[in-house]
């Protein structure tokens, strides 16, 4: 099948506008013709090689939303004209303890990436969703309820699932306190859903400017991370943070926010190690852990949760040809709070 | 009462005999003759005010074992000829949640340290263990099973805690594969623990000769760090895994060793901060923790499971005057596993 798209052909290349074929259906496979594909800022690392070696041509692209337009002949789960939903993976192994409760993005083998790696044959390409036609297994496509605006379900993908899979690991909830670091595309997620979760949410954010915002989005409270004594009042407060930003900054204060056993979460992968005293997770019995998005069982529980409680991203929509611009927006923090590409434009 | 004992006077000193006044019997008080303390590693780092500002004059020691002596007149759990252990702590503010729970070691107020601390009145230094006499609340006392070696038990009330607390809190049992970095003091007695509690358990120390050793206390398997291959081929394997090395080691191995879910726990204190990557934290949902010592509650649970199982430290027995061999040979690892002080020598 022919599709229309945007590849980046060698690392920090500008992206361009880029003919490829999609495979034909496979028996449990879905086509569809993209409504929407959210920019990630993993797009942009991918692209200029930040985590190593990449594979190119590449089509980035993992936070799609589309319409069903064929079916293989096997398949259940869908039919044509529904509207659904491709994370940041197409496969796994389907046998490990892991894809068979539904955590797929812990494989043992390791997933199959949306885009930036190979399929399973180990030979063809995966290419992503900034284009106009995608093909997907059914089992790693969730469906998105009707109820709720395509452009803006496209960040849950990624960026929603990444903070939704930690609260819900780590019980956020009407007994819990909960802060998000970072209001960006993933903070101002991770404040919707804790809100809507019932647990009390502070945002700590260094742009004072964004107190109004956080107010909007659901958050209780809101920390100027800039004046270091608002952050020493809040010392042992906290059941569970979540680190949402991806550039280095210094955790200790925020360790120093948790009460005795709570968790400080990490979800971007910052350029140097973090320096880590023993003594804050000591003290207090803390921990500090990692989580990466989520499987598919959990996916489609965000998107019904989002439905129940009206939640999507906050999202500037733009055409193929600012692809660039988004790029570079994206880096400065200048969007409120994702871009989304709309896929008519390829 | 006045008390016999050995105290450092200044920061880094040589520790003298000292006599002293322990304070008289307060309605729930008893007092006991000591007839073991434990050296712990702490008690070095206190004298040399390597953690901040110490108190002095210092009676260092907070792994006690005596028998009770005499009663104040509410005491309601002990009687006169009863063994009895006192740990890490000997007050605690007994409002909050954690001391309500059992778990005084994380009180809010901070609790009330054996020695190097002032008790709850803010003027009255306490003094620890290195004594012939001791004084104590019953509620901060346990009862010594009678089929226990004293001397072995000594170490169980900080050493043998800080390792069984967090076995115990993140479920160390038949189901689990548990590593113990470092064979020393608080390692010997994780492998004890971990294997009575049904673990397969695994112990990784640079030091190969202590491969039988680590058999002998019931370790399944031995893992020379000092091979790093060694390590790789375990990668994804452990559920716990608890860092017994209080020296700066770098963490990555370790991490990288824990399944999904997996957790490091740090109990010691190193003088420079860890290097932690986000990434095998966030690759496979991994924790680190870190915990301190244990509650009275959870102390007399350890103390029967000892009992059942017959878990005593290994342990040197030496007299007071051998104290300044005691800290130089414990700070350069050569004693299997841990020097106790025989009272009758104060």
């Amino acid at each position: 099948m022919e599709a229309r798209g945007y590849a980046a052909h060698n690392a920090g290349a500008i992206l361009a506008p880029f003919s490829f074929s999609r495979r034909d259906l496979r028996d449990h496979d879905v086509a569809l013709d993209v409504l929407f594909c959210g920019v990630c800022h993993s797009d942009i690392h991918q692209v200029n090689e930040d985590w190593g070696p990449s594979i190119f041509p590449m089509v980035p692209g993992h936070e799609i939303v589309g319409v069903v337009t064929e079916l293989g002949p096997s398949v259940k789960r869908f039919k044509v004209g529904d509207r659904i939903g491709v994370g940041t993976f197409v496969d796994s192994c389907r046998n490990c303890e892991y894809c068979l409760s539904g955590e797929e993005q812990y494989c043992v083998t390791g997933d199959t990436p949306t885009y930036n790696g190979l399929e399973r044959d180990g030979t063809t390409i995966a290419f992503g969703g900034y284009s106009n036609r995608f093909v997907v297994d059914e089992a790693y496509a969730v469906r998105v309820p009707d109820s709720l605006d395509p452009a803006g379900v496209a960040p849950l993908l990624c960026a929603g699932i990444t903070l939704y899979s930690p609260l819900r690991h780590w019980n956020a909830s009407k007994e819990t306190t909960v802060g998000i670091v970072g209001l960006g595309g993933l903070g101002h997620l991770g404040v919707k859903f804790a809100a809507a979760l019932g647990a009390e949410t502070t945002v700590f954010s260094h742009s004072a400017n964004k107190r109004a915002d956080a107010r909007r989005l659901g958050a209780h409270h809101f920390v100027d991370t800039s004046d270091e004594q608002e952050l020493t009042k809040l010392s042992g407060q906290y059941d569970l943070i979540i680190n949402a930003v991806s550039a280095d900054i210094n955790l200790a204060p925020y360790l120093e926010l948790l009460k005795v056993n709570g968790t400080l979460v990490l979800v971007g992968l910052p350029r140097h190690p973090y320096a880590l005293g023993a003594g804050s997770l000591v003290n207090k019995r803390r921990s500090v852990a990692g989580s990466m998005a989520g499987g598919m069982k959990e996916l489609q529980e965000m998107m019904d949760f989002c439905a129940e409680h009206e939640i999507t991203s906050d999202v500037e929509v733009v055409r193929a040809d600012y692809i660039q611009k988004a790029f570079e927006r994206t880096v400065a923090s200048d969007v409120k709070y994702r871009f989304v590409l709309d896929a008519s434009s390829f």
